[in-house]
């Protein structure tokens, strides 16, 4: 049976033996099928594995058909950020326990792939979330999400002030910890913490869930995800954005940060037997 | 000018001599307005005005262009419970402090009205969840919610026990006092109180909010307006459901609550510089 | 050895064929050791044990040394609540997983027992409160709590309102599902669900937490358990007071449930090695 | 009438000049009712008061009888750092809306230290407590705080793992966003915020209130305020301990924060109508 994909890329972040491992068993095993492999280029050198294409990350989106990523939510968090801008699927391998976005277990990962080859899967769109960071009147940055942007005080500050628009209307004026601003996909990870609602991964939403609000009836509030929403810094001795956590930018009183649903989605991979409530509820330990 | 409507029906609930007062200036206002007036027959019986049309819920919904209602966000759930299956818009018109539904201040009624009939509204799409009961089999209780349809345990129970299934995948076993599905109306409303999240209006999305639930990580979600949600009473010594909070019936162990989204939503009007965010800040005492 | 207690009373609740055979190997085991066996009545009638002396459960607090209640909290609940006025420490057996209040395993109960004769053993003073309902001047209801008096609406009224005072002190008018006032061994049943925060079991304090309270910012509040709180049923369509969920009565508008830690308190053995703070991690799957 | 307090501190804090007029007007008032004044040394300064003497806090605390706070919560709790080892009473003025803390508005502040010199007041004890970080077997820092200790991660941080003991049982792993430490007056703060319940003033008690707690079923804890918290840093990024939001120290992996009752209560005068659950009710709009 001829591959659903030509082309496949291999990605895999914490270059630990058993990722090494799991990559020259995938690239192997691909092969065999006459799938064309690419290993990403820092893959590659981290785990010294030789004797196949290596491509950076901008080439996989470019050239591959499809992306398996060996990791966590974390890695996958990465690799969805660099690749939205492409039409590449992606599919997560989690080692040990699975995770929101990694759901084929590397205890059975040749099989879970094969099945994947041979078009047993299903597809899902992810939305994501664009910053754009303005100062003084110019975008002194700007980035992609998959899980949230957060704007918040760094620790040792008190608090901060935020004022709040969307669509150009004035919402409020916030004193917290900061405030995420959450994609379906985010809203089990730290803004879950905080508070904030599980909403369904496909929705057209997304979430303004402020941290530790100084105002005790100032609550979690899902919006349409085409609106967009700005986020001034009024008063802060010292705050920050954050990107899924793992980009980060010191922030300015004045600043704004403005957040909007990026124009590309990401398409995740999925075995047909995946349902999200069956992950929600092995996740948070319901019943 | 003419009337952006040639026919209005007035509508007002809790017949006191203040709604009476209001119902007939309305009236005489619209009749020198050249627009032809109905007044909803258990409003005109209560409060002793004669001299109009009086017609039955069912008859504004086919003849009037438009129904203005005199009482607070409670008369409003039942009027657009009564006229969801109608295109009939509403306006409320509320005494003292606005609300969630009725944003036309008595003390400004006529000249709020006056811009209406002169086309200056915005119009908002609302939905209504209709939930269907269902015993061994059988259809056993059916109505709309504008709010929520609420399943819960009476007093004198411990908990309830429910089985959730949304688009027929399972979703948890729940002990609690209760499951409450609301729409994104609903959300300012018991959902709040319960820790729910707030949906924007037009979201397509309904939330599904514990009430109490034994297990803490249940945490409430929103899903697409398009899902259907089935609740059945796994266990409970005595619980019912609750639509709006002004309808009820007594449900039995085995009973399944069929919620989804009614094929109809309903129209609100609105001043054009209504916003739903000032109204939260109002009415939450945000800042 | 001699054994730290005289006699020992042994107490069942849910008659199943396990538990019969619990209390047959505990009598044979105390016979064995010299110590004076009581069976409670009912536990003895439902399991068909003969050939020992039985008594009713005041005669257990007046001529028993010692309890040992099999079951699982719901049974300690009962119990405690019955014995309170004695002197009689009680231990709990748990089948299957422990309890709260039940901290001996089935598996080694006779072990653990042994240790508790030879005197190896924490003692732990918990309170418990005391609750009458008046009505137009008169007490019309009383009773005893170890986890919670619970003043709340039945599942056909919209809301409740209640009045509370703390020592003679207003604090607030509460529309709610009701409210809940929890001792610290209370605190993590019913009250957690409602959002409560977990006492330290030998606190002196008793916490008051509103059910899904109307006005956002009413929040859990704990006070010394040397305070009296009074509930006036303001107004509801339909309300009940629960003890312990396992005792309940009518409300009407106008009653008042005044509540008051209990004149004396409930002894609880522990195994030396205990730790409540192990027995929330476990239960509460903290990490 | 012979004044209750011999000699009288005056201490403002933010020196704008209605508090300059506020200090001379009282400085006058307590002349002539014969009562010796002291101006706290930097008050004098920098509001340019001459004629008087003028002390140290330290002076104060070992000189004054009692001392006057004009300024806000944020103004008494540095005072309360301050003299918490002195004998000396705190009465607090406040300019605008009445805190938790400062109780007297501005508008009769005359009336109302009349007649705390003639003795009409209700006196309160409110605890402290005491944190000691101690870095590789040595103490490296210590402070008090009125309100609370907070142990965080600083904003470019992802999250801090916390490993805490209480009495030197171990308790939790927690991963967070930081854990709260309040006394009491505290739970009114930056704790109620995160979550925590409230706790009556004088309560023996401290609450324990996680920020974000990766665990959902991680809640508040209330325990007595004789236990000891301590607090380890198993990693993170980048930590840091705040002693009422006010003094702060960066935290490195492996330092602990040692949290336990300070050894002296600070004494807060009242005048004798004042409640708290009325200012509970006014400042957290219930009802």
């Amino acid at each position: 049976m001829k591959s659903a994909f030509q082309t496949v890329a291999l990605i895999g972040k914490y270059m630990n033996p058993e990722t090494r491992e799991q990559v020259i068993a995938l690239a192997r095993f691909l092969g065999e099928r006459q799938v064309g492999v690419f290993i990403e280029e820092k893959t590659a050198q981290h785990s010294s594995i030789k004797g196949y294409t290596t491509l950076q990350m901008n080439a996989i989106g470019a050239y591959a058909d499809l992306a398996i990523v060996l990791g966590g939510d974390g890695t996958m968090l990465t690799v969805a950020r660099a690749l939205v801008d492409y039409k590449i699927p992606l599919v997560g391998v989690n080692r040990g326990r699975f995770g929101f976005l990694t759901d084929i277990n590397s205890d059975h990962m040749l099989e879970s792939v094969a099945a994947i080859l041979d078009g047993v899967f299903d597809t899902e769109q992810r939305i994501l979330l664009e910053a754009c960071i303005e100062r003084d009147g110019t975008t002194v940055g700007q980035g992609y999400a998959l899980n949230d942007v957060v704007v918040n005080k760094n620790g040792l500050a008190r608090l901060i002030e935020l004022e709040i628009h969307i669509d150009g209307h004035f919402v409020q004026k916030q004193r917290s910890d900061g405030l995420i601003v959450a994609t379906p996909t985010g809203t089990t990870a730290y803004s879950l913490s905080a508070g904030g609602p599980i909403l369904y991964p496909t929705l057209d939403a997304i979430a303004l869930v402020p941290i530790c609000p100084h105002t005790l009836s100032n609550r979690p509030i899902a919006i349409s995800s085409a609106s967009e929403v700005l986020i001034q810094v009024v008063h802060a001795e010292d705050a920050s954005v954050h990107l899924d956590g793992q980009m980060k930018m010191a922030l300015q009183p004045g600043d704004r940060v403005r957040v909007k649903r990026a124009k590309n989605t990401i398409t995740l991979l999925h075995p047909p037997e995946h349902n999200h409530f069956d992950v929600l509820r092995e996740k948070l330990h319901w019943g």
